[in-house]
């Protein structure tokens, strides 16, 4: 990473904003939840904190959304936290697909498991691994921790939204209980993944869960061991190469950040042992990943030298 | 079809069956259903009604068992009589899938039907067809008059065996919903459906409603039409083409008589404008049509030229 | 079968034209071959042998057109004869696909073989299986007995455009030769295989081939033998399952005669032990069957009562 | 990556031999083709070089085998350098198929392009792109070059044997054409890409060639930029997410080193801006990766924290 100074910093986040607003028209807001299709496309805003604590803001920093798949990042560390690694594993793959993110196909030809926990199936068997261990407000304050944002709450409308659009998913998780994946309730299961969808977070509580990563699991703010380093390393190998749906592997050779997208327009980028990001754009590609975002990144990455491989 | 005396029938008849029992080791009954692993597999029965009235039974022709997916040619045959064939096959296809009975594979990559109404996803959506127009009770009555047996009842402790080991239909019929194929309740399809494969029938009823095909519709009996013309021919026609899971097409070069299986071990035999039989055999090959079932169907074809193109 | 005169037969076959016409702008001549897209759309004849020998033709019944998958057919009839049904049918299934004519996903994913001998890879492995047993003069022989035509030769020009448009063909091939499934040089099998669809022949010629398989595979002119009954028999019961590619199932409800397509736009159908119906009409509808040809078919199988269940 | 000394170094590779060597009955050589099948499977060795130009090798550092799979990398930098990364990507993708290395379903299915380089169709769509601007030579003399080592030829034993057993790979090019992916001849491109599977190397080549590309490109020995560092940051990261075939992302989470490996029983590893590794290790597990090359890399990863996130 280049060393720049805080002048510099904010001026390139100036100007990634810029870059990224003009690629927002070629994009759309999600619309098969109805709830996320009355959200203004022309929302933007990212954040940037640093192992130093510096916290540099730019555009729609305020503004709350639904974490939708960024979520699957918290799922998978808490789950790997309570029931362990080999658990988690022998449920779930850690391969990328190749497939979108709520296809069936792979799963119903390769009867074992799911290939990884960032696509929607893999992500409902995590949640059944968790039913037995937390409930839903353990998880809530478990979010709220690593995002060091305590105003995280369910966005009741969308949660309603997206239970009353929930038949894929469904068919997915009965699907999954059919081949022995799950054991838990169905419905048990749909009501978890669906709420931690629905959480409220801002490209703030993005940054510091990213700067949470980065760090290896312990709070930069308190020294705090919140995740233990081991998974915080998985999660960040998986948000590497499936973190961006079928779109992992592009973004993974243009920008190189480990990074998680969900389509509420957020974006969960990490740059090991030095920065968070959170971004917010919620106009989407044909990928379901935050147009003006990946191009915010893509520019963040250039500028600072953040590619893995730069 | 060859001509033979009430004897020659009955010796025929007689050697069929030995000749299925001879096979009946090399299958084993249905266990994907607790309930349906609990039959004696050694059970075995065939009746043949005849245009002119004449009934031929031997072996366990009684016994009651559950009529399973031949219920799918009933639903079919009412949906068109009550839909019209436009709505019906606008809603599911007529071809073959080349796949097991259950699969999803098809229906997550193309998109807009079930392959046919004779696998689980096109029959689960052509229940939601009738769920507006007819009741559980008016099926039930439809299925009594078909197969001219007024004992026909709901085998209830399959029929809840079923309804706990359902994920994969109620996977299916998410999905069907997730696509807009299907616009009822998923419960209401799933209960329809699944109370249809669990009317108890013997080999007598089957024969019956066979007949009923092979006449067009007109009772042979009474004289009075059922089902339209129209009707019977598609039912008979997508028998032979998918009557027989992903083993329709060997079956229809070997046997030649449009036939319908079930799991429970029952067959539903056409032999167009001359004779219906009805079989029962639960030991089941690995395809799920019944072993012995199968082979009797072939003894006879031969014997008493019965194959389509003989 | 409808009782008709001479006369009656004659005004069906017109109005049968008639109608066809009427959809050939709905549907395209094959261009994926470019010799094929050369050909006029608007040719269209159709002519039906009967038992008795009586020969109606209307339209363009002597223009010559490629057979294309129609040899299909003949191949298939060639190898049950040369080599027995067991080994053919080891080496090629008799299931419908529910796929495209030229699919080779469900091969690579089911290994063992082809589903059916009348899609590509199932016709390729069929020849592999006539290479050791006949030259293809042979092939050319048999071709000009079964059709009683001894005109027939190979449209050279057609053979030379396949040749150079092969690639997909080839990858079936490969394919096939790495699952061990052909035995033979690719080559062998590409140049007997393209060789026999490049075969030319008329409307006549078909329905002289449709008639011997109709009448069990004696000459109704000669009463020599040329196929064995059996053989007819599997070949009329593939026709039916799988003659019309993924069109098959919905073709055998509406018109319910066993009838094998080529895109060239040749129809071959069989009306058992009664017909031989040839058709030439090169507009092809989305499936590559001929358009017009289906609308002549069906209006004739409503007119004369063909349909298998009518 | 954690300082240690030279001693330490030759300590932790004595190890890792030892580790590697316990799995090795666990694993197979590759028998697809005969020639690998001849091999001892308790070959094992490993070199590691350093930006410094320390070079540590252990077991059997100077057995010569044919690179296989690892020459995607030399193709895919070679073809990037050649065309420019705009026609490379717009003939393969960059995502990770969750297919094993040769399946052409995906292909089929998803018309336009091979998901990644690192499968066996991409790989023969690089090499169709870079047949009309460099020969076999001029590849063979850039292999050389990147690897540092001047005796790399062709092992003609292996390549003969590859050749007589191309069907499968054959079948995938033919396909590529098909679909107008590739332009060339199949033939060319199947020589092509079947020599650059032949050359025969050492761990040592590998390591030089790793350190290459650690080195962004420029040769640690002589200065002198050989790749372009765009080039070698999207070799890397291709290699992260699609190197180990259907193994990779297991191999990301557990290893976290950019690694390739071939069926001859090579690895390439790269620890960037540090290290270059190169494997020999012909025991393979089930899906084609060196199984003890991996147990060493596993060992190495962790003692030396050379995990891209540790």
């Amino acid at each position: 990473m280049k060393k720049l100074s805080e002048k510099e910093i904010k001026k390139v986040l100036e100007k990634a904003l810029e870059e990224g607003r003009k690629v927002i028209p070629d994009g759309h807001v999600a619309t098969y939840i109805p709830q996320l299709g009355l959200v203004d496309p022309n929302l933007l805003g990212i954040t940037i904190v640093t192992k130093d604590g510096d916290v540099y803001s730019v555009g729609d920093c305020d503004t709350r959304f639904t974490i939708q798949s960024i979520s699957k990042t918290i799922s998978l560390a808490v789950a790997l936290e309570l029931c362990g690694r080999e658990e988690v594993f022998s449920t779930v793959g850690m391969e990328p697909s190749g497939e979108a993110f709520n296809s069936m196909v792979e799963l119903d030809l390769n009867s074992n498991k799911p290939y990884n926990p960032m696509i929607n199936s893999g992500a409902i068997a995590v949640e059944s691994l968790i039913i037995p261990k937390a409930s839903f407000s353990d998880m809530l304050l478990y979010t709220k921790r690593f995002c060091d944002d305590m105003e995280i709450t369910i966005d009741d409308a969308t949660y309603a939204s997206e239970m009353s659009h929930s038949s894929r998913n469904r068919a997915i998780a009965y699907l999954l209980q059919s081949k022995d994946i799950i054991k838990t309730d169905v419905d048990d299961s749909m009501v978890l993944y669906t709420r931690m969808c629905s959480l409220s977070v801002t490209s703030r509580s993005l940054a510091n869960l990213a700067l949470l990563f980065a760090m290896g699991g312990v709070s930069p703010k308190t020294g705090e061991r919140l995740i233990s380093a081991e998974t915080c390393r998985i999660v960040k190998t998986i948000m590497m190469t499936c973190g961006m749906y079928d779109g992992s592997g592009e973004f993974a050779v243009e920008v190189g950040i480990p990074t998680k997208s969900g389509v509420g327009g957020g974006l969960l980028s990490v740059v090991d042992k030095e920065l968070g990001i959170g971004i917010y754009g919620p106009s989407l590609d044909a990928k379901g990943n935050s147009i003006a975002g990946k191009v915010m990144l893509k520019y963040l990455a250039d500028e600072l030298e953040l590619h893995l491989f730069s």
